[in-house]
């Protein structure tokens, strides 16, 4: 049998064919315009044919299809989407009409998860979280060989870490995307870039054209002393995180994914793991959690979106 | 089939003989007396055979023996106990030399957790946490009908709510048990009375005879500001951590044990509810965790050691 993972982008629809090893064979990609969930269910439907096609396989030989999408879902329905004006949408059912399959639906760090666990750095692993460092912090859990939160996904990154802290738009205050995302990097660096106007953390912003979540590590492994700050900083909070979710689940292994975990191994993985080793419960015995960089990049949203239909 | 539940305790072990259904048909209580593990595990194997003697249940008719303690076990051995002097003791296989059958061990919370998942308030549920407030913050889950971290108990009382906090017993600082345990409610209670000689805490622990986790609650019902301003203090902080391991499992149910959870609902239990309904992420949409006291009180202890084979 065949699986089809499509990953819902900002502006692309991404459609991948996958076996059941979990490698992708084929791929196909649709700019995406959404008029309204009917006309979503087909496009998504007759997409999930045209991968098949392209790649040879008869539609009788595709087992389901799995979809990731930024935002909240429940089984086959949707909650809400940040990118699509979806809410409350049966959306599975709508997909029947035009093709008989059963849609699973996921949101993109739950597929992360999915797909590192069984195409990249969480083979062999029992219980094992993604968490993904972009414009927020995400979180993929899977506990015992199942996706935690069938109907309701992780949302690790709203545990408070600084009681009274930075107000989030979830209405908690000082919840860990607040320090640990790529955009609180970003405001970090930002604040050090004006305190220091000696920083070389100017010149790498300047040469990249923008502040982004790698100007920091950049300038730090050139040695600026402003630039480390910032990373050990954003490493602590991070790190600070990460412990209270592996004190609560005890994981054998988190792996980190988004742009972030690009950066440098030697400024963020290890001083990261590091901290994991010395401030988490395992430091009294019994299994440490290994901390590694994911491995599928893009690819994991397609594999874990189609293969979501063996975590349910 | 019958199950053996032991709880041990800090001056005693009580057996329990537990039925297909989860009810206690018999107990037997020892006092503690611990030589080397050799003693220890044919004292245990002798208590199990005791228990179903009086309860005229023949040997062959017991599956397996569960024994809940307090530290940290991994599957059929102790990594550390709290209160006995036993260091990574493979008890399973001293205790089948003596009876020969699974020795399965879970610690304090993991054990109210099952106890109250089969014969309690969990019943029903899927995902499922008791949270224990005594001494420390204990957690034990259930997710998707598994006892989640055989290799490793949750540590859920040591995820970080104040970043940079009071100094905790595990090396972090800012863990949750150190502000929404027992012990953390009488060090509020005690600051709150050195500062308000005027207030009503003075008289409830005179009557007493101690500061304990009753004193606040008692003085709130009847009134007293100071105490009140305590019991919001201690349910903020309780709620906060609460959130924390609701937004990140969202389970269905997560049960209060320990001293503190028998407080007045409406200075305990409704708040906290409230403050989980505001501030959780299912103010978002979707489910919205119960927060319940847990039932079982002592027995949950004894009925969820004797059911840990069910959910390993």
């Amino acid at each position: 049998m065949y699986y089809i993972g499509i990953d819902v982008g900002g502006t692309n629809l991404k459609a991948g064919l996958v076996d059941e090893a979990g490698n992708i064979v084929e791929v196909e990609r649709i700019p995406l315009e959404y008029k309204d969930p009917e006309q979503f269910a087909e496009v998504v439907a007759g997409l999930a044919k045209a991968v098949s096609a392209k790649g040879g396989v008869a539609l009788e030989e595709i087992a389901w299809v799995g979809m990731g999408m930024p935002g909240s879902v429940d089984g086959g329905n949707v909650r809400y989407l940040t990118n699509i004006p979806m809410e409350n949408v049966p959306l599975e059912e709508l997909f029947r009409k035009h093709f008989d399959r059963p849609l699973y639906l996921g949101n993109d760090a739950d597929c992360a998860a999915v797909g590192e666990y069984f195409s990249g750095v969480g083979k062999g692993t029992r219980d094992f979280a993604v968490v993904t460092l972009g414009t927020g912090v995400g979180c993929g859990l899977i506990l015992g060989g199942h996706l935690q939160g069938g109907a309701a996904s992780s949302e690790a990154g709203h545990l408070v870490i600084v009681h009274g802290g930075e107000q989030c738009n979830c209405g908690r205050k000082g919840c860990w995307e607040r320090y640990a995302s790529a955009t609180a990097l970003i405001g970090f660096t930002r604040k050090a870039m004006a305190e220091h106007p000696e920083s070389g953390l100017h010149a790498v912003a300047e040469k990249n054209g923008a502040v982004d979540g790698r100007t920091s590590f950049e300038a730090a492994k050139a040695g600026d002393e402003t630039a480390l700050a910032v990373c050990r900083q954003y490493v602590e909070y991070l790190a600070c995180g990460l412990n209270s979710l592996i004190n609560i689940l005890r994981p054998e292994m988190v792996a980190l994914g988004g742009g972030v975990a690009a950066a440098p191994e030697e400024l963020l993985l290890k001083p990261v793991q590091e901290l994991v080793e010395k401030e988490s419960f395992s430091s009294h015995g019994g299994r440490v959690t290994q901390v590694l960089r994911a491995q599928l990049g893009n690819d994991a949203g397609i594999i874990g979106a189609a293969l979501l239909g063996r975590v349910v």
